[in-house]
């Protein structure tokens, strides 16, 4: 049977066209990054590149300058000034976050000084679409936003009746914590999400990046145990090693490590084989995802 | 000013009706717990309770017999035998799930027994509408399902048009583990979720309940490095102490637990405090929620 006359009888018939036998059936995600060229992968800027260092091992997180550049610019120059070295971990909420800082932060007197930068930014809650990085829109919506996808590996949300993007709180995204006031974050305390997307975030909070590798550094901790997941002692709380952007480390310290794009055709036959699973295990492929469902792989380097 | 003087200049001004000095905020969902009767808590049945016992604690289990009937009745036959008894955790994949059962489960001639117990079932995947428990419909729809919302406790799902509905992969659900087939499950192997709401296993795989308590037994557990989140080595292996439904516990042992109702009023009231957040943190109220970051409240029992 010629090619026109079996898409006229699937036409005709209702067939679906996957049930052709003279073509192959849809990619799995393993097909996709198996048939994955070098130009699918990029390698994550140096600067752009954050190490949390911890006794158990290295978090890798990517900064996400075009949705926060001046939180991305204070990370930076703390992160240079070694402000975060020694500092803790000093909550772990179940099904939440993970968030480390200075304990001593409300006490003005003891608390570790920032030395010429602020200690507070105005908040970075949404940016302009128009100058935005590439988006990758997926297709079966949102509980939140009128839109979400994607855009330099990052998972967004977009109204763009407002003209507005911002990035969405999925697991292991990056935040600046804030007390009640907007401008009252400044990346002196961080957290990572460690549970089920916890959307309400979006636009009360400044994301600032994603956890590359290491998450189970920061999920297996235990949780704390006073309100919020804070730790009720101080010999609870995690040391902080040392955070370091990638390029104050010498080269041969660095985590080489490929993220897949997502603004490649690539990235969306990625999203469209976990739309539809057609690995042997699902009955029902599903047919939709939502954005925090979507993987965004990383990989190490290969030289 | 008289009520009626500052309707009316709220109409004319804009103003949100909120801010009239004569009435009081919306509550928050710590208002809504405060402001609860004792109406509005259950006990759940010994008999649908399941405790898990670990070395670090106990988790506990409501299982969900009016969706997955034929599961719960081979999961309390299973636990009463001790059937578990001394099986181990052998998967902890991150961002997924935590799954037990019999390290030998796939040698048929060194597997435990599971003695007048089939060892797989029929798989429940979903249920019919009619005769289903009270639904409370959440009011901003979903990704994955035309309507969503909570029946006796439980995260659901379901499909107007072709009656059904079904539990949802939300954090701290409990599902039995299958190979290929829609049958080859049972309840021999059991599985928690452990990260962002897998729903893309929804009507996959039969999901049997909900963890009430003791998450972080499960969530925090270090991370299999084989495949899949499976342990490569026998020591790395969690050990189950017992599974042992509450009925079959002395009463002393018991976890005296009470779960927020989720057919009444007050649970109407909780939902509408989570999907506009008043709390003084929030500088967006959000106005919306998806399924799985509805909370549904548990606590100490009060005698």
């Amino acid at each position: 049977m010629n090619r026109s006359l079996a898409v006229a009888l699937v036409l005709l018939l209702g067939l679906p066209t996957t049930a052709r036998a003279d073509e192959a059936p849809p990619p799995t995600m393993a097909d996709v990054l198996e048939a994955s060229t070098p130009a699918d992968w990029r390698r994550p800027a140096p600067e752009d590149t954050l190490y949390l260092e911890l006794a158990t091992g290295r978090v890798v997180i990517e900064l996400a300058a075009a949705f926060a550049p001046k939180h991305v610019a204070q990370i930076r120059a703390l992160a240079n000034a070694k402000y975060y070295d020694g500092l803790a971990i000093v909550r772990v909420q179940e099904n939440y976050v993970v968030q480390w800082g200075d304990p001593d932060a409300a006490d003005a007197e003891k608390r570790r000084s920032t030395g010429d930068q602020p200690r507070t930014l105005a908040a970075e809650f949404a940016r302009p679409i128009e100058g935005a990085p590439a988006f990758a829109r997926l297709a079966d919506g949102d509980v939140y936003a009128p839109e979400v996808g994607h855009s330099q590996g990052f998972p967004v949300a977009r109204d763009p009746k407002q003209g507005t993007t911002w990035l969405a709180h999925c697991y292991g995204m990056l935040g600046a914590g804030r007390d009640d006031a907007a401008d009252s974050g400044g990346g002196t305390e961080l957290y990572v999400v460690i549970g089920h997307a916890p959307r309400h975030l979006d636009r009360n909070v400044t994301l600032v990046g994603r956890v590359l590798t290491g998450m189970e550094h920061l999920s297996t901790l235990p949780r704390g145990s006073a309100a919020m997941g804070f730790h009720e002692k101080a010999e609870q709380r995690v040391p902080i090693r040392a955070i370091r952007l990638a390029n104050e480390v010498p080269a041969a310290e660095r985590s080489a490590l490929e993220v897949f794009r997502t603004d490649t055709a690539a990235f969306q036959r990625l999203v469209e084989s976990r739309r539809n699973r057609r690995e042997p295990w699902f009955l029902d492929p599903t047919g939709r995802i939502d954005l925090c469902n979507v993987p965004v792989p990383v990989r190490a380097a290969k030289d």
